[in-house]
């Protein structure tokens, strides 16, 4: 399959920008040859214009037809083969193994969402028939289900060049629902986003799908993501990646004149609680738990321990022992970007010069490649965190600050400075933690997921992942966007009021249900 | 029971302030002499830390208990009897038989939400037990649920003294999905407001709920709103109202550091689309349907028809004139407040005068008593209805338009200009509205509620009701403000992961379920 660099505007191709860029790659500092066009204002319009007269008929079709397009996605972005595994490694820098076990849960995703929509209880259909004779006042026949909304744009992510990007965690369930999607691609992976996008052009020829039910924009700037959020047919918009980015474009699309949903997923620290008799009884298992996750995909994730909190105790310099041995046992890695990496170092240094934090450990194993990664974590005290804001912040890659309190009133008193997240984990025996139920109520305030005795990293796709938390995690916490659940975001509730079977939508006929 | 004209601050009255203001009697032109004493921002801070501090315990509560505290609130209302009736009526003018109804109305919600409650499975538990022995990866135990948010913000709104006001539509699901409420008070009927304050406070007394769980404040500014919407401890916002005041607050939320979910219902014009085959069989019967529509309680329902859709046919003449004669014979009636009647004076006065607008009739009936509503109609063809933004807008009352097409095709131009409403019917026979599928797509993509042969006036309180529309009509249309679904919200979904039953919630533990 050869890489087009073109805006894929529905079923057509167009590149009529002069300008353009090519593909990084961030092992070897160099760019590869082809060209990707930035969309132009032109181009944009198109795009939205093709998927406004597509949403009606698209809308329209069983869900049946709906759900073999995804799977016929599936089909052929596996048909791909690993042309597609490959173009992403040297995009990404990401491990081939982490890349393979991503794609199969991409796959799964759509494959999730084919059967959703296939069974089709998830409309949440209601019914009340009419009581015509009903004192003082006869009742109508309500019926109600949800129904999709229109154009929804998506961005890719940088750290998920497939499970947060093209036919990722937006576009699956955005699709399944009956929404036309504009995507615009990441610039840290054009290639592997365009080749995902000929798969989806494919699927979308060979199962009759509407001209404009998908479509893919280059840029390696603001503009086109702008005119995208600003476009009056947009209904929705979901993005993941930084919170400056995030709240860019949820101000931006607050400010229309119809404001419209973003669903962005930005920092979390996603803190870990350890308190003191589960740090006496493991310490040595939790130094490597906590090391494994804080270091895992170069702590690329937005699951990432960036804060550990516990308290002093006697068990507590052995553990610090344990933990600094495995991060320095941490072999460095590529990072997915220039931009990445050197932002990783800057923050990292930056945390590491505040006063009062000392450094605890630093990964010693150099890898081969450019833009690495180094593991690193530090320590601070509980009043010295509490004092310094810029300690509260995301550092995005593999860092993370131990918290050392005096006792488990100062911890809380420090967890009031941390604000919502996407997790938060207590590590605690049963009986221990039973003693901290204002400490357990800090932590389930502020967590969209809340884990007993495990790390953050690893988000299962299942019907009870929950995946967003409260502000500043995500900008919604009343929605995830891993899961079933997932299709929530892009769909309305609609009632229908005596309508007769023949014009309801086939979930709300008498007939059929 | 003696109004107290102070503020309800958890348990506690305060009245600080020494402005006060006093209730207007809008059918008398007088003031009645009980004062309100506006809350300071002393006691604003004290409301919004007494909710933040009652949250922890009781959102910790069995459901059953709170279930008793929203079934002992509509006891305590029923107890005051005649007095909240009657001082009802001189607060708002509304009919008698209205205010039983409107009350029996928000006994019921009251009753409902209790019975929800109850019940329990509203919170959506979702179990994925652990599978340990998974390979590549074993999977956590996953269980997840709905859980209450924080202290919820409630505006009282004008033209519903009770269900959409201090125990109503918003204050019922905040309460039983685990939120505490602060209510800020409509200045147009403080006195009953109060009584129903009273009876709140003494149930939550009565059933043991923790100070703070409800306060209420007075204010006849903007003062107390914006610093209730901007306070760090709110979580979100309910407001029924003006477009202008919805979006104010939406802003406001919307520029917190924290941003906070707003759920305001604005305005809705509820557009009415009639076709030619209906016109021409049930002219006489539309027109006394739509009449009485059009003046129910003064046209101050939010699912008033401002806009009436039709093409040219021999049957319009004789609608046009029975329409004419319905609107004649209605009674003019006292509206709410003095500033929404000379409100409406205006805008109806102002839309009349609009180039190519002709009035259609105007009622002949003078009623008794003060700041009378007069049901007005009016006409204009489609041509001039797409030309001038000005009739698009809502005012507020009975007045209605009559849009005049030339054929279905204008009409359809027409109906693009109509942003997004609360209801939209259509008027049509079974196989003559199969005929225009486009039609019905402008229609439902614009409605919340989408109705056939039907007055969008009368709004069922039932599990398939939706009452909610795209924008402008609500900034929210993923929820309801009417029915059980008014529940969601106040939550938001939340994971835990391998927490032990002992810890878990009751809704999520493995034994009771």
């Amino acid at each position: 399959m050869s890489i087009q660099g073109k805006n894929y505007i529905g079923y057509a191709l167009s590149a009529a920008n002069t300008k353009t860029f090519q593909s990084y790659v961030p092992a070897q500092n160099i760019h590869l040859p082809e060209t990707f066009h930035p969309a132009t204002p032109d181009e944009v319009e198109d795009a939205m214009v093709k998927a406004e007269a597509a949403f009606d008929v698209y809308a329209a079709l069983p869900a049946s037809q709906r759900a073999d397009f995804l799977v016929a996605i599936t089909e052929e972005m596996m048909a791909i083969g690993d042309e597609l595994l490959e173009r992403a490694q040297l995009e990404t820098g990401l491990p081939m193994g982490r890349l393979q076990g991503e794609r199969a849960r991409t796959i799964n995703q759509l494959t999730q969402f084919a059967d959703l929509i296939r069974e089709g209880s998830w409309v949440d259909a209601k019914v009340d028939t009419a009581l015509p004779h009903r004192t003082p006042a006869p009742r109508p026949d309500l019926r109600k289900m949800l129904v999709p909304i229109g154009p929804i744009v998506i961005f890719g992510s940088s750290n998920f060049p497939f499970a947060y990007s093209i036919a990722g965690v937006d576009t699956a369930p955005a699709l399944a629902a009956g929404n036309p999607v504009i995507l615009k691609a990441h610039p840290a992976h054009p290639g592997v986003s365009d080749l995902t996008a000929q798969a989806i052009g494919k699927a979308a020829h060979r199962t009759g799908m509407p001209d404009g039910v998908f479509s893919m924009l280059y840029d390696d700037g603001y503009e086109v993501g702008t005119a995208l959020v600003k476009h009056p047919y947009t209904k929705a918009v979901g993005f993941t990646g930084s919170f400056k980015g995030g709240m860019a474009l949820y101000k931006m699309a607050m400010e229309r004149d119809e404001p419209i949903p973003v669903f962005s997923e930005m920092g979390s620290v996603n803190p870990v609680v350890i308190l003191p008799d589960t740090m006496a009884a493991q310490s040595q298992s939790l130094a490597q738990t906590l090391a494994g996750s804080v270091t895992l995909g170069a702590g690329q994730f937005c699951t990432n321990p960036g804060l550990v909190f516990t308290v002093q105790s006697a068990a507590l310099e052995g553990f610090e022992k344990s933990y600094a041995e495995e991060i320095k046992k941490v072999a460095s890695a590529t990072m997915l970007t220039e931009g990445i990496q050197s932002n990783f170092i800057k923050l990292r240094d930056k945390a590491l010069a505040e006063s009062g934090v000392e450094v605890m450990a630093m990964s010693d194993v150099e890898s081969e490649g450019q833009n690495q990664s180094q593991a690193s974590i530090a320590r601070v005290s509980g009043k010295t965190f509490m004092q310094n804001p810029n300690l509260h912040e995301e550092v995005f890659g593999p860092f993370s600050l131990l918290i050392v309190c005096e006792n488990i009133e100062e911890l809380q008193n420090a967890l009031a400075h941390v604000p919502g997240q996407l997790t938060c984990s207590l590590m605690a025996q049963e009986n221990e933690a039973a003693q901290y139920p204002h400490l357990i109520r800090l932590l389930a305030r502020r967590a969209g997921r809340f884990i007993m005795n495990g790390v953050p990293t690893g988000v299962e796709v299942c019907p009870s992942m929950h995946h967003g938390g409260p502000f500043p995690s995500t900008t919604d916490s009343r929605f995830t966007s891993v899961g079933r659940d997932a299709i929530l975001r892009f769909v309305r509730p609609q009632s229908s009021q005596d309508w007769p079977d023949s014009l309801l939508p086939e979930e709300l006929k008498t007939a059929t249900r």
